[in-house]
């Protein structure tokens, strides 16, 4: 199987390396020279424009975009509009609002051209050995490139979830999900670092992971956290990211959904920016390590943004 | 190794065939005969009375308490040092609040009697084929005994945390995490529900369990949960317990934590005694799941007993 594959981020280009692995004849494209240097060096095949990406695919074409949300995915879909064919698909893997995934398979149809919504969780070592793909859109098309998830995907960790947008749905709620179990654990580990004991927080993230009800992905990358640092003196607590999060709450209250945690938990998120926890230490921590997310990534600008949208309409003054 | 096993309830039966199961020479007691003839028909000793119990052990004895959290406790306690001698060392394995375990470790110190808190996880499946223990109370005595708890453990599931109390000081943070987590996954398995697509609850929890960042033991659980029934319709949207997560609560009050989260969840859980949700059947359908609890157990009561206690001062009116 030939796939082109468009943007070399932290998980696309582990992702790249992953298809390539599994066999997938990938092809891939970046608007920045960097990261294709660096695929080529490590035997991928690369091509000089979106033009030369979609030409040396074989018909009919798939191209997995993999690129920031909102208007990139739509510029890119723009140029790609431009030398794609009938019956050709394009996967957008990135972590788009299901909306607009819903809008863009509209618009790509009545163009004749496939598109299928690919929410893609599990971290740069799910993207590079095993990801968790949540896909959405027409069955027939996952049908015919099924091969393809499941080789991006460890085992049993793809599905297709349902009509166009349902696999970024999924995602978007599963990331909402995730803000709530970071900060659980944030607070939990607080309580613990504040409390009568000098609890050692490695062992105690160690055996919480083996057979406790709280085990999990989560359990097991806090004790690498805390193995490089036990205090997490050198992460800030102050939390990036956000609009997944916010996406998530907004869908919550549009569909009548009481979702308390999931809101409590981006609200917590927002303020470790003006007001920062341990329980932030540990959550930018995780991130760190899931993500490789930066601390601060993009705190400001994402906090204005929920501000606009008046998400935080509740948000407790203290 | 041969051991005294007080408290046949869920928990206490299945660890007791668990410890029979890795070698340990258990003699079990317990205050109503039925779940005694049961252990007995599966070949575990018994002992007709807690007196008969101490003295079919050999000398340090060793004995587990496995018994409700509070009063029961004591008296257990009370009755064992009737029969007990300097040296022994009683374990007690049940939910605790710490700092009851501190004044048991001190009342049973004077006498000369040594005391373990053990906070237990990992629920009916746990308690039968390896748990998760936190162990906390004198060292020296920890590892006198280390080839107990590693026995009844899973695979690195037991730690020694620190002085008395810090096993179950774990513990509890341990159960106020699980609330939160409970919580966060229920919110977005309503969602789910709600949203503008027939999302196949199961598949979800499958796909999320293998490779996504939100995979846990409760993912797992959430597969077999939504297997046996997919709309949840045979399960109450009310969920019972709530005890320790008050005391999580409480706690990270007195320690000065804003654990939001933690404070969040268990408000949620109880609001469903009077508001039930399809978060609420999801939370129910967990614990019945890992604990095997009913989907109203003891909820008044436990209401009643937070109310009390004022920790729901907070408490959104609707």
């Amino acid at each position: 199987m030939k796939i082109g594959f468009i943007g070399l981020g932290r998980m696309g280009i582990n992702l790249v390396y992953n298809l390539k692995d599994k066999g997938i004849d990938v092809i891939a494209y970046n608007r920045s020279p960097e990261p294709l240097d660096e695929v080529r060096k490590n035997g991928v095949k690369t091509a000089g424009s979106i033009r030369e990406l979609v030409q040396a695919l074989p018909n009919p074409r798939v191209i997995w975009v993999m690129v920031t949300a909102g208007k990139p995915v739509d510029l890119i879909i723009e140029e790609l509009l431009r030398f794609v064919e009938k019956g050709d698909i394009i996967i957008d893997g990135g972590n788009s609002f299901y909306k607009d995934s819903v809008r863009r398979y509209k618009e790509l149809s009545k163009k004749g051209i496939n598109f299928l919504d690919c929410g893609t969780s599990g971290g740069l070592k799910g993207a590079r050995y095993g990801a968790c793909l949540t896909i959405g859109g027409d069955e027939k098309t996952f049908k015919k490139i099924e091969e393809l998830f499941r080789k991006a995907a460890t085992k049993d960790g793809y599905a297709y979830m349902g009509p166009p947008g349902a696999g970024h749905f999924v995602k978007v709620i599963h990331n909402g999900i995730e803000y709530a179990l970071l900060q659980a654990y944030g607070e939990g580990f607080e309580i613990l670092k504040k409390g009568p004991y000098k609890i050692d927080m490695e062992k105690t993230a160690r055996v919480w992971s083996n057979g406790s009800i709280i085990r999990s992905y989560l359990t097991e990358l806090s004790i690498e956290a805390f193995r490089k640092d036990p205090n997490l003196s050198r992460i800030e607590g102050i939390v990036g990211g956000g609009e997944t999060g916010t996406w998530a709450v907004e869908t919550s209250k549009e569909l009548g959904v009481d979702a308390e945690i999931l809101k409590t938990a981006l609200e917590l998120r927002i303020r470790t920016r003006t007001d920062p926890t341990f329980a932030g230490k540990v959550v930018a921590a995780l991130r760190n390590e899931f993500g490789g997310h930066s601390t601060i990534e993009n705190s400001k600008r994402n906090f204005q943004r929920a501000q606009k949208r008046k998400v935080f309409d509740t948000v407790k003054k203290r």
